[in-house]
């Protein structure tokens, strides 16, 4: 849907843009083409919708100053983080100001006593956790991406290590949120826990910039472990992998990371990277914790992999060998280019429960076989979470539907088996269409009243979750 | 507030009760007064308000078939597990059925390779437990009561060792919830994660029943760990238990529980079980692991209590030695009585960040001894929760007032210092006053948007959480 084609009033939208230039002036308030286009930047097959025009914030106040002039004009504003979200979340099909929060990249404070910090929204993760590095704390959630703290809420991202750590819902305590009325709002003390009234944090978290636009957040803090051990496993079957995890977890063995990578995505990294590993289904591993507990988990779970036929398991406490041994993991996502020089790469991101995962991984497949499609294979698998990088000749117009139509495949396997359309990736654009399958019409109602609850003029980034 | 001054409606109320007794017979339509008055049972100081009539429906259809009658008549409806809640949740202000689930009480499914079980609401902790013991699995949420998981989800409860665990919010992962229009939904899919939109598992958990009834549960559990220590450490003061305790958790160890027991509640104990345990502020501790990593924790936690002048740190791993040890945390709440026979208990619960942990408790016993008010303390201190537990003559106007206004102190004092007004208890009707202070008149706006979106008739739990 192109801008000109929205209900919205090209007038008001001019009126909306003017009175923000007034109030920031031009540096901060954007209308050229390329920082639009940027900002209505999708790494999935979704045609680019940028914005009206783009503004930089610098505090919570100015937050709330834009969301009451696009409140008068009824102006759509859509936040952006960097700009890594994979469904579409940033774009502005119905026009609007992208708000991002670049200039609000500062940590605010670290309580070391109280292992939580407070931040701003456009801070990202590695510049937090180089920030934190001398407090012998970290944030624990790694999307892949270096993404923003603010964006990994919005999205309720996860990654790697969430088999140990959890999500963003485990890990956000408080956010402060700008409403659709320009109120602002604390979703929480900075307390541990608490039982009074309704969890507005984890209503925010997850809520993709539709219900309100985070311009603070306290974050639970992890101890950096004393020890890691990291290590690489080969199976002979994506089953042996997933009976592995499941026998792992159930052990008690407090796993950090369990990363699967099917035996295309293994070869996607040894012609990339000269890695030289045997091109079956392996395991990544991490422990965390003291020097002899790693030392215990990675015995045992050497001993558990052997009983699926899986080994030899090699393992090491030393960063620079773990690095090495990580190496395939970290070159996967850059090696598919590697395996197909052009394509365009697709993400998707189902997660089912982990009882499933096989069978599911399984008959994905043979699915990605019979349609003829590149598409290799990771998970965090100790979550049920996977991923195929679809690599995709665009110019072939069968293959391009015959990616799609194998991706729309993957979304109905997962959900039938108890699964969810997204693990971690979020709704945005490209997942509305699922959520009614999903979580039926009554639950999606529910969401709908919320909505239209707390933004009944549908000015925080419309069109995203709900087909509203 | 006596039902006869509310302004529902005495009529509508009797043809309710008369509809719902034609659709399920006398036996499970009960307006006896005694029963009435037990599902309006407080363990606080407020009065007990019993509702018209007690339902015991059998089933999310049944539950549908009262809402809707009910919602036809406008009679409020309260959700009603075991009657444990601490702050008044149960009662019925403005009349209305008692919704009690206590035949709905049937685990569904255990999915051991998922690590998670499906089950009726009405299902006590400790009967789930005993249900899923052979299968090396449980359910680690422990609120000391034996409450029901329906009623433990509804008011988002933890417990001892939520510190390890997490709280109700960490371990549902999917609720089925009936409606106040009487349609059904689920949460969530039994995925371990997922970004499909907002996040209604957890608007539900904590809303204590008045945005919806919660007539079936998907819950998170834990394996059964292989070896468990416990032990007890005396310290020279609360400070010292509290830097201890942090000290712990930055040092990574991952402990099961961590208790504080104030002088005053040891000296309870010694009295109710001749315990002759030193009458000094104390440490109940509990790790989970494997046989060496218990020990390995176990003897790090002694080495940084000896630091903080604690000790000596007595731990065991034999589980009847663990029980002898762990006996005064167990008598704590029954020991009260022994304190000071006759007197009635008063449960209090703010939670702070764990840094001012310290400086609250400290406060709090000097506001207790100049209140002269008798009140022993127990926290789950290692989320910076504790409870006095007021020792009262109800017969004292005086001492009353002075027990009152010594809550209301320990409540502003944690709101002072970033804390909660209720850290695991709820809000029910006891603590509806502090909300704003807490939440601000914004953000308590937006839950009030919230329930007026999901239950616009306001039948659901009506006069709980907030005041509509």
């Amino acid at each position: 849907m192109a801008i000109s084609d929205t209900s919205r009033d090209a007038a008001s939208r001019q009126a909306a843009i003017a009175a923000l230039t007034e109030a920031f002036g031009h540096n901060r308030v954007v209308t050229a083409q390329a920082v639009r286009e940027q900002h209505g930047n999708t790494v999935t097959w979704l045609p680019n919708e940028p914005p009206d025009a783009v503004v930089f914030p610098q505090s919570t106040e100015e937050v709330q100053q834009i969301v009451r002039i696009c409140a008068q004009h009824k102006m759509p504003i859509v936040a952006f983080g960097t700009g890594s979200s994979l469904e579409g979340h940033i774009n502005a099909p119905a026009g609007g100001v992208s708000l991002d929060f670049r200039d609000m990249n500062k940590v605010l404070a670290v309580h070391a006593e109280d292992l939580d910090c407070v931040i701003e929204p456009g801070i990202t993760r590695k510049a937090l956790n180089e920030h934190l590095r001398d407090s012998g704390l970290f944030f624990p959630i790694d999307p892949g991406a270096d993404a923003s703290l603010g964006g990994m809420a919005a999205t309720r991202a996860s990654g790697t290590n969430a088999v140990r750590y959890g999500t963003m819902k485990d890990n956000v305590l408080a956010l402060k949120v700008v409403l659709a009325n320009g109120e602002v709002i604390d979703t929480a003390r900075r307390a541990k826990k608490t039982s009074a009234g309704y969890d507005l944090t984890r209503l925010m978290v997850g809520s993709e910039g539709t219900l309100g636009l985070i311009t603070q957040l306290t974050l639970k803090l992890s101890g950096i472990p004393e020890a890691i051990s990291g290590g690489i496993c080969p199976f002979p079957s994506v089953e042996a992998c997933c009976n592995t995890a499941i026998a792992t977890i159930q052990s008690g063995i407090p796993i950090a990371r369990i990363e699967l990578l099917d035996a295309l995505q293994v070869r996607a990294c040894n012609l990339h990277a000269k890695l030289g590993l045997p091109e079956v289904p392996m395991l990544f591993l991490e422990f965390h914790g003291t020097e002899a507990s790693v030392a215990e988990q990675s015995e045992r779970f050497g001993e558990i992999a052997a009983e699926f036929g899986g080994g030899p398991f090699s393992w090491t406490t030393r960063a620079e060998d773990r690095t090495k041994l990580w190496e395939a993991r970290h070159h996967a996502a850059l090696s598919n280019f590697a395996l197909r020089p052009g394509a365009q790469m697709v993400a998707t991101d189902v997660c089912v429960p982990i009882s499933r995962l096989a069978e599911c991984v399984t008959e994905t497949q043979a699915d990605i076989a019979a349609s003829r499609i590149m598409a290799p294979i990771v998970g965090h698998i100790g979550d049920g979470n996977f991923h195929l990088t679809l690599l995709v000749d665009m110019s072939d117009a069968d293959e391009v539907k015959r990616a799609k139509a194998l991706s729309e495949r993957l979304v109905e396997r997962a959900l039938a088996m108890d699964g969810t359309c997204t693990g971690e990736h979020g709704v945005g654009q490209g997942k509305i269409k699922y959520l009614e399958a999903e979580h039926g019409p009554a639950a999606l109602a529910v969401m709908a009243s919320i909505k239209r609850a707390l933004d009944p003029e549908n000015i925080l980034n419309p069109g995203k979750i709900l087909a509203l």
